[in-house]
């Protein structure tokens, strides 16, 4: 049996209690590091109280495990229980459909066990789920890569008077250019886009196109380590969101469509002067 | 202080460690009758389940409660700790924007835990979540009341290429229309939507448009009891879908939009043959 276990979004007492008992119950452990460890604190620590709560040792399945080597986590789990721990909802923003897909073809059981995620945990901030569009994702730009194919979907919410969610660039275990080129892997740094970085980029699409999806004026919520306890919630037009400091990572986006009164209200509270 | 804990899908063990924390902290905890009864058991006895977990007593608040005797709970919230059990994620499908917004306004301290809530569970069918576009409801038609407000949603989907989550109405604690002529409020039993009477009137609606935004071959995901032990899941054309019993409540319906690779091929694990 294959455990997929969603961890939630703020530490390691975000587990459900169907969650702990699948963990505790399993021969092997596994947790995503590729997002995970982001948000369990960026490092050992966040690890080692997880597997304090467990009582179990977890391997840490970074990126290019998940990719490559799936098929070892899923011959294990054909012999006995493994459970493979997710940030968020197994399903949320980062998906693992690939994974649920080949245990599947392998006749292995898979069992979910949901949790918040992004998705979701935006609610918080006032606007109602049911009155977003399409999700977009805002990557990093380079010189010479300069993706902008979120604009048309912005575009679109905004023309229903939907809100738009942003899913920022996160960069983990990246193998940095020159290292490819020598032939051995080296990786940067991490790196997570702020909200500051992603309405620069927002607005300098904007102006290429020249048409008026958005502007400086345009109201958006920025959210910054949502679900955690030390989130943080700033509603504004895009220019003064720029001045804001939202500080360690992860950052969300929501540029706002059109609002209703109790939406309206709610915004009120965390709205920037 | 005061809590609105979400208890996700399934039954009492899908809280989370950090809601558990906070339950078994307060003074006073009240559970939204309004949804919450119907997934956990319908009856008395999902409460008393709850309340042998938290070691706790919970007290029930029905819609009318919520809505009209809401103060009352702010005000036990300003003296001590109260926590509001709320099905699913706080801020999923029902709402409680408008709770968090008066107890602001009395200075409150509000903390919201999240847990899954159907906006991110549905997830586990395989359709990215990033590919939705704007959420509907379905209501009950009546002789006389027949919204279909849907429509035109489900169509800015389609043309977009996007996914679209239908909610199938609750009816729960209505007031009889003859109790009203007499004065006295007596409750109709709760009536749940299946996800056959949604599709007859989502061609009902189609036919009378004239137009091709859907149609019975159309495909779709059912989904009945998502995020509970047992959880049915049925991919196929409205027409197919028509013949199949999903069993209890609660039901939602995907009106499948493009297909990308991995979530065709997700879909053939469950597709009707």
């Amino acid at each position: 049996m294959l455990y997929i276990v969603g961890l939630g979004l703020g530490d390691e007492r975000d587990i459900t209690l169907r969650g702990l008992d699948a963990v505790r119950s399993c021969h092997k452990v596994y947790v995503e590091a590729y997002t995970s460890l982001l948000s369990f604190g960026l490092a050992s620590d966040g690890l080692s109280k997880l597997e304090k709560l467990y009582g179990k040792e977890i391997e840490v399945a970074d990126r290019e495990m998940v990719e490559e080597r799936a098929d070892v986590m899923l011959q294990e789990a054909l012999e006995s229980d493994v459970a493979f721990l997710v940030v968020g909802d197994p399903f949320g923003a980062t998906t693992h459909t690939d994974l649920v897909v080949r245990a599947k073809k392998l006749g292995l059981e898979v069992k979910v066990i949901h949790n918040a995620s992004v998705m979701n945990a935006i609610g918080v901030c006032g606007l109602q789920l049911y009155r977003y569009g399409e999700t977009v994702s805002i990557p990093f730009f380079t010189e010479t890569w300069r993706p902008d194919s979120f604009y048309e979907k912005i575009q679109n919410n905004r023309q229903l008077g939907l809100h738009t969610l942003c899913l920022l660039d996160i960069r983990v275990k990246e193998p940095s250019f020159e290292s490819l080129c020598r032939g051995k892997k080296v990786y940067e740094p991490p790196k997570f886009m702020t909200i500051n970085t992603a309405i620069n980029q927002l607005l300098e699409v904007q102006e290429m196109h020249g048409e008026s999806v958005y502007n400086a004026d345009s109201l958006c919520v920025g959210i910054a380590r949502l679900g955690s306890q030390d989130q943080m919630l700033v509603a504004g037009s895009m220019k003064k969101l720029l001045d804001v400091d939202f500080g360690a990572p992860l950052h969300c986006l929501i540029i706002v469509g059109e609002l209703h009164p109790v939406e309206e209200e709610m915004m009120q509270f965390y709205l920037i002067k």
